[in-house]
C-alpha cells in the first residue's frame, strides 16, 4: 500500500481538527478535497490519510458524492450511570425523541430464555421501539420483559420511559445490570430502522436487568448507528 | 425491501445458533447456503436474514467465496478490570503474543498534549505494537507516555507488559483510567497492521490512565479488528 508520510498525515488532521473545533467551517462542511490539496500543498494520498484519521475518530464523515461533513457530536453512554434515555440525551443538550413500532406478546427462543432465567416457549412481552436524537434515527431497541413482574404494562403509553413506568406503576426499580457491547453488522430487521443498508456497521449491546432484589426482569438488544455513540467508562 | 418472516428467521437462528453450541460442524464450517435452505425447507431471504442475525450477534462471520464459518471466541474486554492484554487473555484460555513494530521519540499533536496534560510540542514517548490472539492479529495499539515518569523505557524489552515494567523499573502503579470506546472504519496506518482493508469496521478505544497519584502517565491508542472484541461491564 502506499502510504503518505505520516508525521504530515498528522499536522494535517491536527490542523483540520484544530479548523473545525473554532468553528471555521460553514454549514458543517469542509472545503472540498481539491481545495484542501491545495490549501496544504499536499498530495491526494496524504490528505486522504488525514481525513480517514479525522473519520476515525468520529469527527467527521463522508457522505456520498456530497463530500466531507463535521459529525454530529456522538450520544455519550456509561453503562455505569442508570440513565434513561430521553434523560442521557437531555443532560448532553440532545433532543430525543421515541416511537413504538410493536408491542406484543412472543414465546421465548432459547436465547431469549437463558437471557431472562425463564422456559423455552414461555411468553414475554417484546416491544419495538426506534429512538431519535435531534431528528436522526440512531437506535432500534428491542425490550423483552419477564411479564410476571409487569402485568397489563402492554395497555401502557410505551413511548414513555420504562424506567418510569416500572416505578410508578410496580415499584420496581433497577438494580444490577450485565452489559454487553458487540460491533458488527447491522442485521436486517434494525438496518431499516435505522435507514441504513443492511450489514452496516453498527454497535449490538445486550443489557440483562436486574430490579432491587438482584431478579432477572428484563433484556434489551440495543441496535445503534455506529456513528452516533461513544461509551464511556470513567475509575 | 423484501424480508422473510420475522417468526421462521428467529426459529432458525436459534435451531443454528444451538446446531453450532453442539459442535454439530466440522471444522467450525457450516454446511452451504444451498443445504442449510434444504434441511430447513426456507426461501434464500429467509435463511439469508437468519444468518445475518447470527452474524450480528457474532456468533458466525463470512469468508469470501468460501461459506460461513463458527467465529472464534471474542475476546471479552472489562474495562473495570486492570488487567494487561497478556494476562487477560490467558483467564480465557487463549494465546496472546505482542511484536512491537516502532518506538520512538515523538513531538506531541494537540490532541496528545491534551490528553497527557503536556504542551504541545513536548517529547514524548511513542510505542507501536500488533498483538495476537491465537496467532490472529486483532490489535494495533499506539502507546503515548510521558517519559517524565519513564526515564530509558525505550532502551527495555517492549515485548513485555508495559504494566509489567512500570511497577518493576519506576515503582508506578495504574490508578484511574479513562476509557473510551469509538466504533468506526480503521485508519490506514491501523488497518495493514491487521491484514484487513484500511476502512473496514473497527473499535477505537482510548485509555487515558492516571498512576497511584492521579499523574497522567501514559495514553493508548488501541485499533482493534471489530470481531475479536466483546466488551462487557457488570454492575
Amino acid at each position: 500500500m502506499i502510504s503518505g508520510n505520516t508525521k504530515t498525515v498528522d499536522m494535517i488532521a491536527d490542523s483540520l481538527f484544530k479548523r473545525l473545533k473554532n468553528n471555521e467551517f460553514i454549514n458543517r462542511r469542509l472545503p472540498s478535497e481539491r481545495q484542501l490539496r491545495e490549501e496544504y500543498s499536499t498530495t491526494r494520498i496524504t490528505l486522504r490519510e488525514a481525513l480517514a484519521l479525522l473519520e476515525s475518530r468520529g469527527e467527521i464523515y463522508r457522505e456520498l458524492r456530497r463530500g466531507w461533513f463535521i459529525a454530529p457530536p456522538r450520544l455519550v453512554y456509561n453503562p455505569l450511570l442508570r440513565s434513561h434515555f430521553h434523560e442521557m440525551a437531555a443532560r448532553q443538550g440532545r433532543q430525543a425523541n421515541t416511537e413504538v413500532l410493536s408491542a406484543d406478546k412472543i414465546s421465548a427462543t432459547p436465547l431469549l430464555a437463558q437471557q431472562l432465567q425463564v422456559g423455552t416457549g414461555d411468553t414475554l412481552f417484546c416491544i419495538r421501539r426506534r429512538r431519535r436524537i435531534d431528528g436522526r434515527a440512531v437506535l432500534y431497541v428491542e425490550h423483552y420483559l419477564n411479564p410476571a413482574f409487569f402485568p397489563n404494562l402492554l395497555q401502557e403509553d410505551l413511548t414513555l420511559s420504562l424506567t418510569h413506568l416500572y416505578e410508578k406503576l410496580y415499584n420496581i426499580r433497577y438494580g444490577g445490570v450485565r452489559f454487553t457491547v458487540l460491533p458488527g453488522p447491522l442485521p436486517v430487521f434494525a438496518a431499516p430502522a435505522l435507514n441504513v443498508a443492511s450489514g452496516s456497521p453498527g454497535i449490538c449491546i445486550t443489557r440483562i436487568n436486574q430490579n432491587q432484589h438482584q431478579q432477572v426482569i428484563d433484556c434489551d438488544h440495543e441496535y445503534w448507528r455506529y456513528d452516533a455513540l461513544c461509551i464511556n467508562v470513567e475509575t
